[in-house]
């Protein structure tokens, strides 16, 4: 499978995408083993100490890792994943997901995410464990 | 402080939760070290495979982390977290999320949170890493 | 497979295992799904600070996680594991590693492993992940 | 502080280490943020199944992360740390971990270190969580 083929799964994967819609995430890069996602934070992704919720972080990051991690025509998908949040953010601001394959080997690999906030700051670091199923597109 | 004490604050912060309210999570239970959260799956929150996007069972678990681990009048956040998918699930179903304290010392303390579905069915493992800060409630 | 089989066949397994022997790990309870593995830090077990090295507690957490996820005759190894150091420990210190199985679906597994001393504080938390082979003993 | 103190501490402290001498530790490369360390197994290193035990590999990788996250003069300890396990070695083999930091602000640090064989295959990732203390060297 050619790079632009699993740019074209890839695609479909995200229109049928309803969280990332809800979230308002946008995907900036999809290429095989290497995502961009952004998102705004909306008042609404807040939690009780007026700061973005941790969980809608962890989403945002997990879905550049999905995206990197569906490299070919086999359904691959989070087996796990670990995430450090390093800085709070605020409603307003725009927070961006770069995922890069760190290793995949067989079924299973590793992708690294780092979150930036619009000042380039670290905001969390996430690392993602992946498993290919035997099911394809 | 009094557990009831705690109790109260712990309302007071998912009050002001908005992220909580647009999830439509329900508090089940709030005791210091110990959260039961629950979640039903809206359609908003399936991926492009149809199944429960991962950030949101995370996000699930991670509110019950929190609630469980502000247990006294400072303000206790998560320096981060892991979590293990162990099964899928779908628009309509409801995940529980469980929390209980595992250790806590100093500034530091580790929850671990089961999330299953409403046949009891394990769907995610997470375990969360908090830390105390100066500021109180 | 009874558990007497695990049993002899986890018995053989730690025969073999010559890392064990040479760190001085002592077989405390050896049942399928539960293990407890005891180790007297030595001298040459500790680092630059004077405290027992990192690396070695894992070692003790490790081997009380593989005696406790080869529960039928498929040699299950290790995907991974997470530790979290909560305690400083000395030489002359004995340390128990008590594992015991959080969840096991398929060919996966995780085991949750506490180590503790010999006053029973916490010195350290690991979750191990573990994955069968097709290879049986 | 001077990277050349800090590389005069970081000798103190591996002089010192005697686990690293034990394990037969080399320490290939020194700098702040940035470390190499190589160990060449030897047969009581090997576990029941005739493989490097999961937890000297750890002790490799935590060794080399020890050292780049000693990058000033105060005592820099491991938090905690999750590894990956890619590939299985055998006695005789030369395994290399490069530790490189990833993140590092106020009191806590994030680094990655890469276990591979002298073929370069991928053995192992580690990502360690480090905190400094209040203590100088």
């Amino acid at each position: 499978m050619t790079d632009a083929d699993a740019d074209t799964l890839n695609r479909a994967m995200m229109q049928r995408d309803r969280a990332s819609a809800w979230l308002g995430l946008v995907v900036e890069r999809d290429d095989p083993g290497h995502a961009v996602v952004s998102m705004v934070v909306r008042e609404e992704m807040t939690n009780g100490f007026g700061i973005t919720h941790g969980g809608l972080v962890f989403a945002l990051a997990d879905t550049a890792f999905a995206i990197s991690c569906n490299e070919d025509d086999r359904v691959t998908v989070a087996a796990g994943a670990d995430i450090t949040f390093l800085k709070s953010t605020h409603a307003g601001q725009t927070l961006t997901a770069t995922a890069v394959r760190r290793t995949r080997s067989g079924r299973t690999g590793l992708y690294d995410v780092s979150v930036v906030d619009e000042d380039g700051d670290a905001v969390a670091e996430f690392r993602g464990r992946s498993i290919s199923t035997n099911r394809t597109f």
